[in-house]
């Protein structure tokens, strides 16, 4: 990307990665904003509240296993020599002292009833059954409260759903559960060269605001994609203004320092600007700031470095607002089938195309030609990430790839 | 789960758990059914025709940096001693010989003009820029279709689409792609124990159809969640053959050889069971099988067996039916806090909770104390596998842990 290279002088101060991140989430505070959602509508929300379990799972004595349900104490000193014979009762509710009773795994522990002699252990006539060893009381038995006691801490508040989470809120009676409403975030996309659609010479369709808006609602958030607001102070003013009732802004293009870049000084004379130009690649042009309590976020107009600056910022702001862990990015071991050069002191971030080979995983840089290539992505399944300790990778190293936009 | 391993009994043989998959895989072909969707309602949904980009990307010919466009021929031996002074026409849609024009990174490159000097590296006046250097043809030019060209394939059927690839169409002038619709997935909770609400002593409430549906929901699916059936052979069949529209069907419950697990039984009757028993622990007492066309997964009834089925073998169904690709789950290598036993010949799935010490990341199994506990999968955040092959782990062995349930 030879045009953001160079532009670089620009900068003053490039910050690192870590300190940008850690300045803009100090200034965000999570939402306090719950609402009741039923069970089969809460995958992926967080947990509002500590929710313990109104109910125990068993919510009854049963028995663990197919079998005969007994008084322990009746099968005392049972063994081939000494088989003890039982009367059996099928259709009995209570099991009296030297009777059994027929059970099915998951069925109610008759009354009277402490243990359960499997079927595949005695020798049963339709009267009776022949014990040929002893259990011992609570043998094959399943307690109430077993699986899940009455009152048992399930959930802290933060925890994100996931559907056996339902299941185990279902088991114990719950059927309705309050989370954290999603974080809401207005996507402004800036520029006087873009369009909605069919460009005239010097015009470009709008995607960054698109792409940035399927992101948000992936990461667990609520996005409202705004319309293009051109390079002009007062209507840039103003479409800031008008989303500081969101969680998060974002704008997209005009972040830089050049003479249309006029994002960063609206937000300069609205709020503060927390950091401007981070020592990332592609990307570096991005700014942090914030405006009356909402922070905003001013990503770059070259899709690749957009998207880059919305993984590394834009997802952990919105899981910190949200309420939402920050979940981990696949990742793999692969072998790089070429070199991959980096600046020292810059974080370098290098789409990858890889494939299963003979030598197992290969990675290969995908080659950009243009600036900014959203075709380049297109092209990439994965990212390496380059330290800023690191003067590049070598042809042949072992490299982690990561993969930010995998589903379940 | 002692029951579970006491009842292994009753199956003759356990199929692998890769050969069982394959035998299911193997009569599952790809559904062919596709709808037209707005890209902003795409994401995660697989494109299901060949795609080549309408556009080129950009439309034009333009700068790629800010400066002048100029004629490179009047650069030509441009240096300190000999610079080249050039009229600037701010104004002017052409270029002259021996002009210049003032134009912005993105703007169309003007008519007559091959190349552009950067700002940095000129001296300008209101009407003049001098000119230091000589620039080539084409040189701080984006010709048209440098992103992408037109007529460039893009995407081919099965590419899951992602934020960034809905932005690469959005430039290409696309609003709107065909995808294959989601695979339909009839959802049956079977078992006469089971309650929707409000459990008497014997009862349960119904939670593995509730968990596997949000599971096909996550995994890009569209489950239809159907009522309890009783064990009954003719409510079973019933309750089968009205799914046998969907692409899957899934029962959960009765899919074991005990007196009451009558599915595999009615599977055989209606089509044809392939696999019975499976050589994985806990979930061992799962069924596989073919009705019609539709494959049918008979999944027990324990959640935790229930769970790992739906990973193992209703995930890689719902993929290939959807043309969706196998994608890859979240790893971490972590150190064992307690010795982690298994039999040899199954393959033994424990769930752990990880945690970050100062010794690196920690992996704890999970005590059990009841047979298929469900809170266990809560407390729990990930999975070791335990192949076949091995006697177990050792406390203190390096493990991978895999992240079923990681949300974007």
């Amino acid at each position: 990307m030879p045009n953001e290279a160079r532009r670089t002088s620009g900068f003053k101060h490039r910050t690192s990665l870590e300190d940008a991140r850690e300045r803009l989430l100090d200034v965000v505070e999570p939402h306090d904003r719950t609402e009741r959602l039923p069970l089969n509508m809460a995958d992926g929300r967080a947990v509002a509240t500590t929710i313990t379990a109104p109910n125990p799972v068993p919510n009854y004595d049963r028995a663990a296993m197919d079998g005969f349900a007994v008084r322990a104490e009746d099968t005392l000193g049972a063994s081939d020599h000494s088989p003890k014979l039982l009367e059996t009762r099928e259709t009995e509710a209570s099991v009296l002292p030297g009777t059994a009773s027929r059970v099915h795994t998951g069925s109610e522990l008759p009354e009277g009833a402490d243990a359960v002699v499997m079927i595949e252990q005695v020798d049963a006539t339709d009267e009776t059954i022949v014990v040929h060893e002893a259990v011992a009381e609570g043998q094959n038995v399943g307690n109430t409260g077993e699986d899940v006691a009455e009152g048992q801490p399930l959930y802290e508040p933060g925890h994100r759903l996931r559907p056996s989470d339902l299941g185990l809120l279902r088991s114990v009676g719950l059927w309705e559960i309050t989370v954290y409403k999603q974080p809401t975030v207005g996507v402004i996309p800036t520029g006087e060269e873009l369009v909605e659609a069919d460009p005239d010479p010097g015009e470009i369709i709008e995607t960054n605001g698109l792409t940035v808006s399927q992101f948000v609602e992936r990461w667990g958030g609520e996005a409202t994609y705004r319309e293009i607001v051109d390079d002009d102070p007062a209507a840039l003013r103003a479409a800031i203004q008008r989303d500081l009732t969101k969680d998060i802004i974002v704008t997209t293009g005009g972040s830089s320092v050049g003479e249309r870049d006029l994002i960063p000084e609206v937000v300069e004379e609205l709020g503060e600007v927390l950091v401007h130009g981070v020592a990332i690649k592609p990307g570096y042009p991005v700014g942090l700031g914030i405006v009356e309590e909402t922070p905003i976020l001013m990503l770059p107009g070259y899709p690749v470095s957009c998207l880059l600056n919305a993984v590394e910022f834009l997802r952990p702001v919105l899981k910190k607002v949200g309420h939402l862990p920050d979940e981990l990015f696949p990742t793999r071991q692969a072998t790089l089938t070429r070199k991959l050069p980096s600046e020292p002191g810059t974080r370098t971030f290098v789409r990858v195309e890889t494939a299963q080979t003979a030598d197992g995983l290969c990675a290969t840089p995908v080659r950009v030609k243009g600036a900014g290539v959203l075709s380049s992505v297109a092209l990439a399944d994965g990212w390496v990430v380059v330290p800023e300790s690191r003067e590049g990778y070598a042809e042949g190293e072992q490299v982690t790839v990561e993969y930010w936009e995998v589903q379940p």
